[in-house]
């Protein structure tokens, strides 16, 4: 499979929804598809669709239409599910013992190894039969254990210095959930999720549209 | 203070990372800041900053900058901060309760009035004082009460449900956290948060990047 050097964050973006709807399609035993029925179903036009895969690959039979678990198959490697992944959690209140609890996650190559917590109340709980050890286990954890992804559930104040321990340990994927931007070194890759900006962008919209609507 | 028409949605997502940097600088006792400066802490161009802004009205002076103070309460109002929004969530597992319990949203002028499951087990239980109630109540507790936003955490086969129910009782803000796209209709907002879809992303670029430095 060739694929394109230099592709747009907006196609990346939007290869995890192919993958989503994609095995819904799998689900309801449908065999193939066709790039038309595809994006009425996603929402996005045909050629949208053939464009996009076609920055992976050469996908799909001209008149037959895309084979859907080969398809599957094929954007679950370009999303690099056919790997595993060691992750851990820093900060389990309510954010990290959410994404703990998340069993889809466990679907995903994601294998969560141990979380900390500064907390002396929280260590020695377990969730999902991980133990949460104490924040300053950190740094010999990651000297001892090969952690791919580091996923940040700190108060914004402490997120700089746990994500500086990690990217010292050799973590390369910051999953971050800290209402801060982080600095990082190129080789690291900071994925945020900003629950506040996300509330503040619908509080923007439907106060927007209110507005326009009166 | 005059505002443009169709702002685009580039410029909308910015604004909630304006107001966060902004409410450091005020934390930090900062009085002014000029265009360039606010850019290189944010990460964007003065001219960025500059035409964002210009988007909403007419802010700073040439030669003196911004006022901390006023602009953040020009953007708070802008993003529509300076007004309560009634909010509920459906689905008590753990990402509700994560959000039931973060008490930053109440910063934002987001009242949490009522939290709803179908699990019997959690029925009764109160996080930050509210009860946990049965879903059964949820059609007939939207008749009664004004509700502006709903924070969807049901499992995604519920979740079109759920988010029909919220439509009929007069709901015009959906904060979706099920991994599936909803139908709603024009005059009802839908922002998503698809964590799966993040750490999907997060791994492809991890995996991109090994690629490319072996």
């Amino acid at each position: 499979m060739e694929k394109k050097k230099n592709i747009s964050m907006a196609v990346i973006k939007r290869l995890p929804k192919y993958h989503r709807y994609l095995n819904e399609l799998l689900n309801n035993d449908v065999d193939r598809i066709s790039s038309k029925e595809l994006g009425e179903k996603i929402g996005f036009t045909a050629s949208q669709i053939r464009q996009d895969l076609n920055c992976f690959g050469d996908f799909g039979q001209q008149g037959y239409g895309y084979n859907v678990r080969e398809l599957t198959n094929q954007i679950s490697t370009i999303l690099g599910l056919d790997k595993e992944y060691n992750a851990i959690i820093i900060g389990a209140g309510n954010i990290g013992q959410a994404i703990a609890n998340y069993t889809r996650f466990g679907k995903m190559s994601f294998n969560l190894k141990a979380i900390f917590d500064a907390n002396p109340k929280l260590l020695g709980m377990r969730i999902r039969d991980v133990e949460i050890q104490d924040i300053d286990n950190l740094e010999s954890f990651l000297s001892n254990n090969s952690v791919d992804v580091g996923v940040i559930c700190v108060p914004r104040i402490n997120a700089q210095k746990v994500c500086d321990t990690l990217v010292r340990g050799g973590v390369k994927g910051i999953w971050n959930f800290a209402p801060v931007d982080l600095a990082v070194p190129d080789e690291v890759t900071v994925e945020n999720v900003h629950l506040s900006e996300s509330l503040l962008t619908l509080i923007y919209l439907l106060h927007d549209k209110n507005d326009k609507i009166k």
